[in-house]
């Protein structure tokens, strides 16, 4: 692990306390202790005396951000910065709010929302007051807020960390903390139309951002629970069978069958029904046919489904995107409270998409298939999870899953020939000569003042070379150098970096040179 | 309160565990509950029994966001990203990188760093693992990540959330959650250069963001170790009567030499000649008067201060800032990390500043005077607690007192006629008859495709007078309308929401001109 530091400090029984949560004395004087809190305790302390490796007078303190976390260089910000560019100008082009939300929220806000993975939400420890829990998405938080603001109607982005107790693979772009990306539009309309523009944005934000080719698959709960229903599936299992579907893009339907008959208890006869119809894709003409089939068109919810599909893909024609959208009834997807279309988007040139193990990617919801960089889908009820009469407020969104096109941006640009600038700086003030610091910091300001980007080096009488060397290191492209000879003349030498060429500018129109010379940056 | 709905759910006695923090009946299984602690209890019991209304069998849960926070609406998001827009816009200008951290850092990187206010930072709770807090400032996590990384020099903005389980008075812009914009400077160079330029910085942003008149008051943390050692101070009274001479802004010199005296036992005489120094201000001439001061210049400390504040104001001068920056004794600031240099912005215009008591600003530091909008300083030391040899790295660094502002700005919206975009749609798609969704949306997908920021109705058949008002209340300064007539022609009705003013044009100069008459938004 790079920049891992030990050092030392306090005492071996200091620690205890803290690495404990109690101190050794507290502990042998708590009565309510139960076995099992014990056996923890004992845990604890041989992992803490491991890591002492024996020496009981001091301990050592690790210099490390937090498991699962990381801190940004400049060089990854730089890639971040870019790439939030590129999406939020597509939501900006999509006529996108933005809001932003706490950090935390009352614990009981969460609860109830994510099912199993509600082990994974990182509660804040009682100092008295409320109980709070970091956010473990975005769509809890948008759908409070709409029910606490009685919004019935919106169109918003929000940028923001969340923060999920998982078992980080950072390697392959898993993170404990990590950004998430939300578009959604919430308000009662027609069908399909929020929907359509929903999957033109993935398909925009994608191909702006250039990571090769991508597929976008779609499927409508309606259709699966329809699905499950005349194959067969007990109601009850409904919610397993889905799950276990959802792994199809991963194992070899050979393997999800058996897991279906022999731990799920399907009857074999459900289960390869269901594995003709998982094996379909296609786009309107497959939503046409499946409304003809006998078996399908027994399920109202199915054929409800079916028509909103074929209605999606005509308005998907409208907006240019069939070339990438496939009609997939594969696509489960695991959260609970999508109640229409699923959708999600996979990156399909091997080359462009790490090493990313099943069930470890993180495409801003719940882990889905491999190379998966965006995920969504209609919620409709979510809201009225938070209203006290109840009222819904329909809504369909996207997640782009901006962490795994970080890790894409940032392999291309390692392996890329062209430099990662870290700063906009345009141009340096420099002097060849000594005892110009004065001239230099005053030119320095004048640019400022005119509002170009201008750099001059915190030293009174730094080396024309280590100057020249800075500007090569940081990609500067402008030197202005000052010399007495300049200064007399009213000039300055500006000098290109990359040709070396130098040439005198009157003081008096440098900023316009400058303003030229760099209009391209 | 706005936004509050109360609904039920749950028991009456599970709620009084959750809102406890301890079960009713384990409340009294606690043999080592002090008195002060079940005083505490009862009182959350009866605040929540308040709460309840009486109603026994149901509890209400409260839909709200955690104390001290707040989720910010697309209009305050719009005023927000034109505040950073400016400031990042001056980072920049001035060569920064960027860098980011997680919002939770160890427990341990935190501990010892901010004095008595360790008791704000906010623990996660132990659910086995690390013990983590959330971030109190950027400034130790800025040396945390420095000595991590071994990373000797560099010149870096943050601008991120952080956490204070303070009192909040949120009407005043103090909040639990708030945000930090860190400008900061680190490197060993010559004396006062960087320092200079944290000052040109605030400057700058005050002036651009345009908040009224302002005042940078300077100070030099060894000028006020060497004028309390002069005056008679005990060593280890010096944090103390520096952190009384804070208070000076508030308080007037009566009330501060009496809680001296009468408080913090310092001789009269002692506190009669601190008194004499802190009523001075002036400019680089102070600093020579003083370097002259016969009782001053017997402290080596006070006169290096001193020397590095002539230099300083130099500086200055070629930065074009000493109209604004004041030398002033009685700045002392709370902070422990400072060395050297330390100053601090007020706004000087009542008018601009919303009412803020005494003690309830939050600069994005600590509580500092009425108006205060930035501060920072010098401080040489703290990177070396993180690194295990000691090895310091010196910084300077400024932040803006980010939320105030944004605090003013939006009350300047309020007041203002301008309307607050929070959207920048150029176009709206409508139509003035029926059925021509399709033909709306294939337009739309065209502009998209072009970069035109445009939206359409998610409705099929929208009335024109409904897509009108939208523009009108969303601000969208145009519509293009398409009809029969419009369609057979190839061309689209271009309309001016504002002049109402409407004119064909074809569809191929359509983007051109959406372009040319929104040129200026």
């Amino acid at each position: 692990m790079n920049g891992l530091v030990f050092f030392s400090s306090r005492t071996f029984a200091g620690l205890l306390g803290r690495w404990t949560g109690t101190s050794v004395r507290s502990l042998h004087s708590i009565p309510g202790m139960t076995v099992a809190q014990i056996d923890e305790e004992v845990a604890k302390l041989l992992e803490l005396k491991a890591h002492l490796g024996g020496d009981e007078g001091k301990h050592q303190f690790v210099l490390k951000t937090p498991k699962g976390t990381r801190d940004y260089n400049p060089k990854q910000m730089a890639i971040r910065e870019k790439v939030f560019h590129t999406i939020v100008s597509c939501f900006k082009r999509h006529g996108a709010e933005t809001i932003d939300t706490p950090v935390f929220e009352l614990k009981e806000t969460l609860t109830g929302k994510y099912g199993e993975d509600s082990k994974l939400i990182y509660d804040l420890k009682d100092q008295g007051g409320e109980l709070l829990s970091l956010r473990y998405d975005l769509t809890v938080p948008f759908a409070r807020y709409l029910a606490m603001n009685k919004i019935t109607n919106i169109k918003r982005y929000h940028i923001a960390k969340v923060y999920r107790r998982d078992n980080p693979a950072m390697t392959r772009g898993r993170y404990r903390e990590f950004y998430q990306c939300d578009f959604d539009i919430a308000g009662q309309y027609d069908p399909m139309i929020p929907d359509a523009e929903c999957l033109r944005i993935v398909h925009e934000i994608l191909s702006e951002l250039d990571l090769g080719d991508f597929r976008i698959k779609v499927n409508d709960r309606r259709i699966l629970d329809g699905m499950f229903a005349v194959c067969g599936v007990p109601d009850d299992k409904f919610r397993t069978i889905c799950s276990t579907v959802d792994k199809l893009d991963k194992l070899p339907w050979e393997d999800v069958k058996n897991e279906m008959v022999n731990e799920k208890g399907l009857s074999e006869e459900a289960a390869n029904q269901i594995g003709e119809y998982v094996s379909m894709h296609g786009g309107k003409d497959l939503a046409e046919c499946l409304l003809q089939d006998a078996k399908m068109s027994q399920s109202k919810q199915a054929c409800a489904g079916l028509s909103d599909m074929k209605q999606l893909f005509s308005y998907l024609e409208l907006f240019q995107v069939t070339d990438k959208v496939e009609f997939n009834l594969s696509l489960a997807r695991g959260l609970d409270y999508y109640t229409g279309v699923i959708y999600e988007a996979v990156l399909t040139q091997a080359g462009t998409a790490p090493a990313v193990t099943p069930m470890e990617t993180q495409n801003g919801e719940e882990g889905v298939s491999v190379g998966s960089v965006a995920g969504g889908g209609r919620y409709d009820g979510l809201v009225g999870m938070f209203d006290p009469k109840g009222r819904k407020v329909p809504c369909v969104g996207v997640s782009i899953g901006i962490e795994r096109i970080f890790s894409i941006m940032e392999q291309k640009a390692e392996v890329s020939t062209e430099k990662v600038r870290t700063t906009e700086v345009q141009i340096l003030v420099a002097s060849a000569q000594k005892n110009l610091v004065e001239e230099r910091l005053k030119l320095t300001s004048e640019l400022w003042g005119a509002g170009i980007k201008a750099e001059v080096m915190y030293k009174k009488n730094p080396k024309l070379l280590s100057q020249l060397q800075y500007c090569e290191d940081a990609g500067i492209p402008l030197v202005a150098i000052l010399g007495e000879q300049e200064l007399k003349d009213g000039v300055v030498k500006l000098r290109t970096v990359a040709t070396r060429e130098e040439v005198d500018v009157s003081r008096a129109d440098l900023t316009e040179e400058i303003r030229k010379r760099t209009s391209d940056l």
